[in-house]
């Protein structure tokens, strides 16, 4: 079968998201994250429109992409300008991509009752731009905006917006459902008289063969996905999507419900097997970089997507997996949950271990008793996957093996604050080391903040080569926000030293015992490596 | 057009989905709220699997139903057991209803490989069960489970299955994507397989027309909604599905966007177009009652699903809404909004505050200059898109219309841990209202909760009638992280009354300073709500 071009546009439309918000380096990392499975086009964002994308294409040119080619976004030309006096066309070829997407309008409302512009003025701004881009030796991608409201409404100009992308180079033609109306019925009905209507005209693509088309939807009928397959079936080669479908309104296509239902049920060939395995994990990163609360019950890579509940015998499950489940969740890096006794989960553990550099020896914990106990954690809304640090320390204790560089005595942390002043936070902290008790107090921006400097200062007297650690990350999520106020919290921590990243943990009702935990943690982690290095030597 | 008959599923099949659980009375509320818009049939629950469910039916005889028939749902005979033995079905007459469902398994791999039965008893007890209630007088609708992987299976076996239903006078005939796994091009072709089939063998419905059957589907692909129209446009005149989509794994078809499809863009009666605009304060009431977030970016219902974001300019909206909506969004009872964060310009704002109902005045402060304040804000990391509660108290502060209904004098937060205790919370807050000063303590499960405690405490001698008011969602996020815990930090708190919905925000590098702002705000707008009733009656 035919490949399909994947082409993701999360970094741009699915930042039109509410709430979906990422800084210039968070969308490089993603950028990569996406590349690594092997999508074909990342769409960066929009250089013309927005300072920050193009600070983005700048980091981004420092960074190695394997398999995807960047792609910046724009507009054609504006009513009445040359091509090369644009601001915008010159934002696309200043951000130097080599592939460049503009959209252009196809619908006679937009183009005479938004725009106030002339059909004939639309049709030359699209056939001098794409041209503009030709010229410049970009490949060019054009994105028919409200294709398929325009066709309703005139299909006569709305196929002539087309014909003046193709007659001017354009590599691919991309048909969008900018509003989000369409149902797969009536897009299929379409694109097949697009095809015909071109096919009839002797349009050909510049290579010769049928016009490449490419399509674009939107999730207001919960029909993006839907109406991607559709297309890709009556011919469309190129799809775009976002991770976790995040976009405008109801959303963009989701990619990870496209890439899997392209590469397993239709046996059309997109990324390889072994990067579909990623797709889980991708999803979950992008959902954590915008710190948005990934969807449980979304299709392949949720949570719950191969969760079974009560009336199933896991027995059944084990013994004929498929009479439940629609693919194997392994495919797509996501697992079966039956939501009642643990099954799966040792051999991770065992590999996690491994990885960590801790024997599990023979301390009377098997790596079975562990993985219940790791359950039960994840229960209460602990996330080891990202919290290596934490997930070490966990093990060590559960096997006897934890070696602890201080001890909590106690803490106390005071936030006040007067009429329009602004807060003040100070902490005591009370440790011991070795037998040795030690108090300091400190203030800080906030009580983890305090909290910090305290232990910091605390910890200073026993080992004071502290100085190289940092606190590069705190990220805090609440699990069940619907308690309001009383809701559990995460706290995830990044930490650096000259060498090494880690991560660390803490979970609570109470924000500064999660944030204390994940503290805690993390000075223990660097602590100990420090120790076995002073030991070795 | 024929109409399409609905069948909600939401209290039977909805209640697999994981965290949605009713009490027997919630689940009467629910279906009494289903009825009202006119849905034709309401699954209440499996009697003889479940004794809350029995409870359900006899708390429903007493309800008073206008529009739907009320539905017991249940497995065929057991194997071996004559149907008027079978615990499963006496249970089904128990419940009292007209109308049943009964599935049975249409998959020789269900058949044989789990159940251990023969195929040729499982086509007995179908037939068997389906006569028995049909001698008892009940209305028959057989879900034919598995129903398409069956037919891929083994086709003939599967249409058998089918005619042992029929044959025994089935009323309705439902084909259940029990897996979720199918595609839309695929259902399609299978149903139009099964209807040649039906009608070469020469089967009729009861009342000697065609078969009537019936859609069933499930979400694993993202396809429920795009495979129950597809499978309406084949000839199905019963479509099942829940609201908001709930069930298990990655939950059913969503009858919050089936509805409106068919009766916005296939023009197919179903329900009223007066009842059409309940629709979303239905999705909003089932999500409350089952204690879940509403997804913002649900189709049609959703919060989102009608939220605009920069780029557009708000006056091309206000003029030619169509040409950014693909229905009008008060049809389904939601409502347009613009985010004002990437405020353009001054009609942004002059559109939103409208929206908020403020009167801009001539207070010395035109709206230039509010957009440029508000830039300022979201510099610092404020996001008003997300808090419309904080947007209205932030414009009536510019525009000198903002009347306090209580002031913060001061308070007094403090976090205490010891050892391997818990870490506990208390706060002191005071507060002015009127000139009168009232100041409390308060425990909490964390800071911000004790501090919630105490400022509702001591607001309760102003205002008694805070209780309806909830903190239902509180989010935070770290907006510069890489400065380790002196990072600032954006509060989003979510509140709900019995009307309305707000969002407040608060941004410091103190995390409890955040959390008194948003905190702050969401009291500050409740309480003018509350005024406004109050002086206008």
């Amino acid at each position: 079968m035919d490949p399909v071009l994947l082409y993701d546009t999360t970094l741009r439309d699915g930042t039109q998201g509410e709430n979906v918000n990422f800084s210039a380096d968070e969308k490089v990392k993603i950028a990569l994250r996406i590349d690594d499975i092997g999508v074909h086009y990342i769409e960066g964002g929009w250089p013309g429109s927005n300072p920050k994308d193009m600070q983005f294409f700048d980091l981004a040119k420092k960074a190695d992409f394997k398999h995807a080619r960047l792609v910046a976004f724009g507009s054609t030309r504006k009513p009445g300008i040359q091509p090369d006096k644009d601001d915008n066309l010159l934002a696309l070829l200043d951000s130097g991509t080599s592939t460049v997407t503009i959209f252009g309008k196809s619908w006679e409302l937009h183009v005479e009752e938004v725009m106030n512009n002339t059909l004939d003025e639309n049709l030359a701004m699209i056939h001098d731009s794409v041209k503009f881009l030709k010229w410049n030796k970009r490949e060019v991608i054009y994105d028919a905006e409200h294709f398929f409201d325009g066709y309703l409404n005139n299909r006569e100009y709305a196929l002539q917006t087309l014909t003046a992308a193709i007659e001017a180079g354009a590599d691919y033609i991309v048909l969008c459902d900018t509003n989000g109306g369409t149902l797969p019925f009536e897009l299929e009905a379409i694109i097949a008289d697009v095809q015909n209507y071109l096919e009839e005209k002797g349009f050909k693509s510049p290579e010769g063969a049928p016009v490449k088309l490419g399509i674009h939807t939107h999730n207001d009928c919960g029909m993006a996905a839907a109406n991607t397959i559709a297309a890709v079936r009556a011919g469309a080669v190129m799809v775009h999507g976002t991770i976790n479908g995040y976009g405008e309104r109801c959303g963009n296509a989701d990619l990870t419900s496209i890439i899997p239902i392209l590469s397993l049920k239709m046996k059309r060939p997109s990324i390889s097997v072994d990067n579909l395995k990623k797709l889980k994990s991708l999803s979950r990163y992008v959902s954590e970089t915008a710190n948005l609360v990934p969807l449980n019950n979304r299709p392949f890579v949720g949570r719950s997507a191969f969760a079974h509940k009560g009336g199933i015998h896991v027995s059944a499950i084990m013994k004929v997996p498929r009479a439940y489940e629609h693919i194997d969740p392994g495919l797509v890096g996501n697992e079966r949950r039956v939501l009642v006794s643990d099954l799966s989960g040792k051999s991770n553990v065992e590999y996690k271990v491994k990885e960590l550099g801790i024997e599990l020896g023979n301390n009377g914990y098997d790596s079975k008793k562990i993985v219940a106990e790791i359950k039960q954690l994840e229960q209460e809304g602990y996330q080891f996957d990202v919290a290596d640090g934490s997930f070490k320390i966990l093990v060590e204790k559960f096997t006897d093996q934890f070696q602890p560089l201080f001890e909590l005595e106690s803490f106390r942390v005071t936030i006040e604050k007067d009429k329009d002043q602004p807060c003040t936070a100070h902490a005591t902290v009370k440790i011991s080391v070795g037998g040795k008790q030690e108090i300091t107090a400190a203030e800080g921006y906030g009580p983890v903040s305090a909290l910090d400097n305290a232990l910091r200062k605390a910890l200073d007297r026993f080992y004071p080569d502290l100085d190289t650690m940092r606190l590069i990350d705190f990220k805090v999520r609440v699990i069940d926000g619907t308690r309001g106020t009383a809701a559990r919290v995460r706290v995830l921590i990044e930490s650096r030293d000259q060498e090494r990243i880690w991560n660390t943990i803490g979970v609570s009702e109470d924000i500064i015992e999660a944030s204390w935990q994940a503290l805690a943690d993390s000075f223990q982690y660097k602590l100990a490596k420090e120790e076995k290095i002073r030991s070795s030597n």
